[in-house]
Formats: C-alpha cells, sequence, structure tokens
C-alpha cells in the first residue's frame, strides 16, 4: 500500500501523475487554518511604507513604468471601429471585445422591466490566478505591480497571473504570461480553489473567469520577477484598507480563498439558504439578448463616447495608452466609464452572537442566469437621484448617513481597469446591530461569512461586488 | 433564548416564521442517516406485487384512467401550427412550449464543432417535488401514479409535483396542482434538497427545473389522494430494477435526495475534482443561438414530422391524447421522438475500496454553461452505426459487450414523457473492475457516489442522464 497523505501534512502535493492507487483526503482541514494563520501574522512584509513595504514598492513600480493613458475620439482609436451595419464597436481583427447593444426583458417584479444598454462582449474565459507558497512556515500569495489603463492609480496589487485566454495560449503571439504554467499544467501545484466566477452583470455580456488559488511546495524553485512579490494575506488585508491599492482581479481571488472556520450554526440552515436562493433565481424570467449597437432606445453615439441621453449609468469611451513594461509597448482601445462613484456595502450584525451579512439576491442584465448574490447596496447613487426617496435602493439611505462609529470598513476600490475606467465604488461594511429585522424584505437573506465561502466554491453564486466584500472578511481588512 | 433544534431531532421544523434569534444547525447529519434507513428497510410497502403492491397498484391507476395516444399528422393539433415566417411550431397562445431551430458551434475539440437541429424553446422552471413525512419511524415518499403521453406504459410512479410554472400559478386556470402549497409556501415543510436542476440538453434549450425535497413532521396531516402512496425509498429501488415504471421526474428528484454517506477519501480530493470540472467547462466555447427553424440544414418536415434526412437523432411528431383523469380530458401536442433506444451507462470500479463511477463532461448544445458531467457512456448507438468504430463513443463497445456477471445493474426508462415520446434508453452499471485505467482518456474522471451526491446539491453540474444513475445508487437499486 502506497503512504497516504494525511490531513494535517503541511504543503504536501498530490501525486503529479494521478496515477497511483492511493486515496486522497476529499477535504483538508489544515488548508483553512493554515491560510488563517497567513491572515494573523501579517508582518511580513510590512504592508504600507519603508524600504520594503508593499504599497511603496507598488508606487515604485508606478513610477518605473512611466505610464500615460488619455482619452481620445474614436476615430483615434487604431484597428477599432463601429461596424457599418450594426454599428458595434469592434476591432477588425475580432480579437479582443466588442461592444454590442443589449436588449433585457425581467419578468418577476423588478423596478425597471426591460431596458437597452450597450454591454461587452467577449465570449472568452481567462484566468485570474493566485500563486501561494509558504516562507518561512507561513503562506505568502504572489502578486503582481500591474498597469492597467482604467485603473485610478494605473498600476495596482494583481493576481499573480491575470490573462484571457487568447493572451496565455499566445493566440495572437505576444510575451509569455509569468507563471502560466503553474495555473494549466496539471501536477505543477496543489489546487486550493478553481471556479468559474461571473464580472458585472451590468456591463459585461455573461463573462466568467477562472478564479484559482494554487500551492507550490516550500521547497520548490520560483524565481521572483521584478514586478512580483510574496505578500501574506494579513498584509493584504491590510493594504484592503487603503484605496485604490489592489485591484478587482486580486480581490475576486482572494474571496475564493477557502480560509473561513465554518460556524457549525447559523440563522439558516445551509439547505434551508440554498433554497432560498434557488426560489429567487427561479422568481425572474430574464431574456437577454444581443442587438445592434446602432439605435438602441436612449443611446446617444457621439464623436468621443457613446453615452445616455440623460447622462445616467455610463459612456463608452477610447483611451490612448503609453506605457513601458506591458505586452506591447503602447496601444488604443474602448473602455466603460461609470457616471458617478459607487457604493457598495454590507449591513452585519451578529444573531445568536454569529457574525451576519445582509445579502440581496440580485438580477442584473449580463448574468449567465438571472440572480447572483449582491451587497446589501450596490449602487451608483446620481442614477437614482431623479427618482423620489421610495423608488431608491433599499438600505441606500441608511448606509449612506451611517454614522462614523458604524462604519466597520470604508474604502474606494477601482473595477477591472482593463475595460472600465474611472470606476470606482465605496466599498463598506456598516454595522445595523439593532437596526435591520432579522426577517428583510423580500430579495434580501442574512448569511454568514462562512456559508458565503461555501457558495463562492462554485461559481455564479456571489457576485463580483460582493466577492471584494468578502475578499475583505477573508484577509482581515475588517473584522465582523 | 429560545430552544435550538438538536442536530439529532428527527422531524423538526424550522421556526415558520423565521423570527426568532435562535441559531440552527448548518448541516442536520441525522437527514442522511435517516434516509438511509429508508432505503435500508424496503419492505413497507411491498414494492411489487399483492394487494399493496405498489406496480400492481400504478397498473390499476393505468387501467382505471383508460388513456389512449395516437399519432396525428401536424395539421390535425388543435392550435399548433408553423409559424408562417419562422416555421417554428407553435402554439396560438404563446403557451406550453416552441419548437424552433439551434445552431451550435464548439470550440475547443468536439468530433463534430458545428451543426443545425430543432430544440424545445420553454423558458419557465417548473417545479418536481417529493414530499417527505415518517411513517412508523421510517421516511416515505408521496408519489403519484401519473399519465404523460410519452411514457411507455403511459402511467408510471411520478414526484408528488410535477408542474410547470404556469400550470402551478393557474396563469391559465385549470385545477390546482395538488400539494404545490409544501413546496411553494414557506414553513410548510422542511428542505432537504432544492436546486435548479438541468434537463436534456440536446432536445431543451437551457431548461432547468427545480428539484425538491420537503419533509413534514410525523403528525402532520397529510390527505392522500387516490392517485398517490407512500413509498419508502428501499422501495423505490426496487421499482427502480423493472423497466418502464418510475419516471424521469422521480429518478431527477431522488438524485437529489442528501442519502450519501460521505467517504472521507477519494482518488481526488474535491477540490482537485471541481478543478479538473472548471477547467473542462473553460476548455470549451460553445456558441448556441436560436434561429427559425425552417429550412435549418439537414432538417426536413413533413405532414406528421420533422425529421433528419439521414433518419438519424430525432423525429418532432404530433399525437393525440385522450384521457380522463388529466387537467384537461385530452388534448394534441407536438413530442420529440428519439431514434432508437439509447445507452446510458457507468462504468465503475473500487479504487482503495472505495467504489468511484466513470463521468464525462459533455458538451450538449442546450445547455445553460458548456458541459456538465454525464456518465461513462451516454448516446442512441443508431446515431453512430454509420461511423467507423474508432469514431464512436468511448467505452460504448466495452459496455454492450459486457458478459452478465459484470452487469450490475440494468433497466430501460423513459425520459420526460410530457415533451417526448418513446424516448427509451437502457440504464447500465457496469464492473470496470481491473478493465479501466485510473487515468481515463481526456475529459473523463473517477468521481466517488459521495462527491456526486455532494455537486447535485448545486445546479448545473450533473446531467440528467446522471441523476437517473445516481437515483438508482442512492435508492439501492444498484450497490456499489
Amino acid at each position: 500500500m502506497n503512504p497516504r497523505t494525511a490531513p494535517t501534512q503541511v504543503g504536501a502535493l498530490p501525486d503529479a501523475r494521478g496515477l497511483g492507487p492511493a486515496l486522497r483526503w476529499r477535504k483538508e482541514a489544515a488548508v483553512g487554518a493554515r491560510l488563517r494563520r497567513s491572515v494573523e501574522v501579517y508582518s511580513a512584509p510590512p504592508p504600507l511604507s519603508g524600504p520594503d513595504g508593499v504599497a511603496d514598492w507598488v508606487a515604485e513600480r508606478r513610477a518605473a513604468g512611466g505610464f500615460r493613458v488619455d482619452r481620445v475620439p474614436f476615430a483615434d482609436l487604431d484597428g477599432w471601429g463601429f461596424d457599418r451595419r450594426t454599428g458595434d464597436l469592434a476591432h477588425r481583427s475580432g480579437r479582443f471585445f466588442t461592444v454590442s447593444g443589449l436588449h433585457v426583458r425581467v419578468e418577476g417584479g423588478v423596478p425597471v422591466p426591460e431596458w437597452h444598454q450597450p454591454i461587452i462582449d467577449q465570449n472568452e474565459v481567462g484566468v485570474l490566478g493566485i500563486l501561494v507558497q509558504e516562507i518561512d512556515g507561513l503562506p505568502h500569495m504572489l502578486m503582481q505591480a500591474k498597469m492597467e489603463p482604467g485603473n485610478a492609480n494605473t498600476v495596482q496589487l494583481s493576481p499573480t497571473v491575470q490573462a484571457t485566454r487568447s493572451n496565455y495560449t499566445r493566440a495572437h503571439g505576444g510575451r509569455a504570461v509569468r507563471y502560466i504554467e503553474y495555473f494549466t499544467e496539471p501536477g505543477r501545484a496543489r489546487v486550493l480553489a478553481d471556479a468559474l466566477q461571473s464580472e458585472h452583470g451590468s456591463w459585461f455580456l455573461r463573462k466568467s473567469n477562472r478564479n484559482m488559488i494554487v500551492e507550490v511546495p516550500p521547497d520548490a524553485d520560483v524565481p521572483v520577477h521584478e514586478d512580483f512579490r510574496w505578500v501574506s494575506m494579513g498584509a493584504l488585508g491590510e493594504l484592503l484598507r487603503h484605496d485604490d491599492l489592489v485591484n478587482m482581479d486580486a480581490r475576486t481571488v482572494l474571496a475564493c480563498a477557502p480560509v473561513a472556520e465554518e460556524e457549525p450554526q447559523a440563522l439558516h440552515p445551509d439547505p434551508e439558504l440554498l433554497s432560498w436562493f434557488t426560489g429567487e433565481r427561479s422568481r425572474y424570467r430574464v431574456r437577454a439578448e444581443t442587438v445592434p449597437l446602432a439605435g438602441i432606445p436612449d443611446w446617444v453615439r457621439e464623436p468621443d463616447r457613446v453615452r445616455h441621453r440623460e447622462g445616467r449609468y455610463f459612456d463608452v469611451v477610447g483611451v490612448r495608452v503609453r506605457a513601458g513594461t506591458r505586452e506591447v509597448g503602447g496601444w488604443t482601445q474602448p473602455l466603460i466609464e461609470p457616471c458617478g462613484t459607487g457604493v457598495t456595502a454590507f449591513l452585519t450584525r451578529r444573531i445568536g452572537g454569529v457574525p451576519h451579512v445582509l445579502v440581496n439576491a440580485r438580477v442584473e442584465g449580463g448574468f449567465l442566469d438571472t440572480v447572483e448574490l449582491g451587497p446589501t447596496v450596490q449602487c451608483t447613487p446620481r442614477n437614482h437621484a431623479h427618482l423620489p426617496s421610495a423608488d431608491r435602493p433599499p438600505f441606500l439611505a441608511a448606509v449612506l448617513g451611517s454614522p462614523p462609529e458604524r462604519i466597520r470598513y470604508e474604502a474606494v476600490h477601482s473595477e477591472e481597469g482593463g475595460r472600465f475606467l474611472n470606476a470606482r465604488s465605496r466599498y463598506m461594511v456598516v454595522d445595523a446591530e439593532g437596526l435591520t429585522p432579522l426577517a428583510p424584505p423580500p430579495g434580501f437573506v442574512w448569511a454568514t461569512p462562512g456559508q458565503l465561502n461555501a457558495l463562492v466554491r462554485h461559481g455564479h453564486y456571489v457576485n463580483v461586488q460582493a466577492r471584494t466584500l468578502l475578499a475583505c472578511i477573508n484577509t482581515g481588512a475588517v473584522r465582523l
């Protein structure tokens, strides 16, 4: 009989060939405990300033890059143009992505049952991956200082790998994606998490990316390129308390870290929570069909942007990027620029001593399947300013009016800077102890962080905004 | 402080109002143990013959119904017709479902990368639900003797509730659906399982139904209508060993029963299995678009059927139903009639003493998301008879050539009789001990029944054919 991998063995790799007759443990409780240690011991490296400080290092990489991003009219985009027949904005090679129109109809009770909008169509699954290795007995994550044109500050802390499929298969040439082999070659690393997670359903059509965390043994030799650094989860938690420093791709992967200590009890047993979600998902009937961008109602095309006629929601714009350290030296591309800063917040309270957050089953036109679980509040207040207060998003006023002592977490983060320009949202966790009922309005439910951690092992349960807040919980940026 | 529900308490209902401050156990191990007892003690009622025999009772209900189903040309369908512009086959009220065309393109390496076919478009989530109650200390399931026009034997054993949303909301009038309140009114019963599961991806466009199992306390008064009977899971297992007796809707719900004793070990740890699945799902790029049925390549419309020009795959046909006990006394409708009996099989073997089955990540044009896990073999051999043997489905020859002593399970079952006519498949579980490698071909993986049971808590992992085989495992129809 072959020796077996004990459930408490640290850093053990699976049999790379997968051929041995040995059984392996289905679940390894030690993974969560080890990651939690990486959250608690966060002094290596120092997250902020000083010669080893991660934030200072990101600033140094930003300075070294010498990046510049300028708005340009569509006519100045190289290779991009509006299709003569459909009006869709696409690259003449057919690569990258297309901005087309979307017609959404929703049955089941929503404030707006039908609308048209531009949408990014990119039918390609990318990899967002974080490589983990124990250093001095503590799991660290290999993070990248990466430039993206739409990010505030351009360079932010990113996952080890952030690549479209065309990128990493080098379908169109280009440099190899560093460290991709740990994520695509079986047996190179042990998988801690791997699920297809949705991206912004209001801006992307059924887009999902593979969110992966993989670990190499402590003695594996991983050369560290100058744009990369090993960072503990606790240091990442500290960095997440600062504005525009940890990018969206890093946040969504951190949300998938199997770090939560599973609470044995919750307001709702797991089958009941799943049943509530199934009920919400089947309550709506969503028909979302791509239509030609040209002539969709309420949207106007101008030389330098496609905009909503009331100036709401977002613009489609063009940018020119000058950069020294990316796959190519400079390029032009369209981006989506939201109108105003968003507010994205969890209300939190303890129930029987156990922390819960209030999640909301949200319909977004670009979701693969009707609803996903979002934060308590997720909106751009400016888009609702014209409405009577009763028609504004539930709990928005409560969040915006919170006294400082109830704000447990607050930081402004950027959404995907490769597709969105200045798409910033104020992420908050607000203490609702004594303010919100255990029986929330329809579409809302109290769940524990452990329950969200269990759901996020699978795709299309927790939306990308809620995953940012979950990343803050996972890394200790906020303690509930 | 309120009293808490202990994890071993039997038949306890949640607080119906969900308002109390009491926490509840997230997982209740006792549910699985109680259901397993219902599998082991299967003598109540006797599954087959005799005055109380379930099979005899189904035959009696069949005789009492006096059903008759006849093929008719399309011109004889009441209210159904081919749209003048699109050629789609639809009801003039817009109700029920539509047969339209589907254009499928698959990138990522499949034998046939592009095709057209007719497809059933029914964008509505129904409820398939089984009501459970302990009788004499043993959980029993309330099963229905239900007529469906396409079923072999017309009347088969069905779940407690099998209803489209239009049915149970009585959108178009009609009788109330019996027992639906236990599945739609919160607090009427405790949820044991509730997930949106896919149906046949080759015949249905992105169709899923809510698969639910709910339990009422032993002292609840549940009046039993003459078309219904309480049956233990073990009796259902015995009935599943017979041809055309337990319908597809009952089988898919039984697959979701949280009955498996979780094996602590398996060939692949759970995160590795999930990662393999995520890799398979992101390996393919599937574009499936509805197109007008009229004029799709390779398909021919005749007065009494739409067929493939080579006579393969399936026909779209019409039937007239005469019945005494359904929602209406008689009706006409289209059905899909496959060309030939299918073969649907799991290969099984023990690995380190633990039973495993060989699952296959399958692309089907109508799936919501590229692939789901299917059985080792799932095909209609006649559709592949014209191909050289190397191009036929992997393991098909091995399954068909199995000596009797390796056949652990074999029965012919009907697929959904409300949409499919004579859609029968030979379901098999074949012992592959010593014959199949631990490292199977690409697209295949060994998984334990416990791993499939864990996946089937969520939707869109395990396809409807694999769920029939899982139902046989769950109910003891086959012992691995």
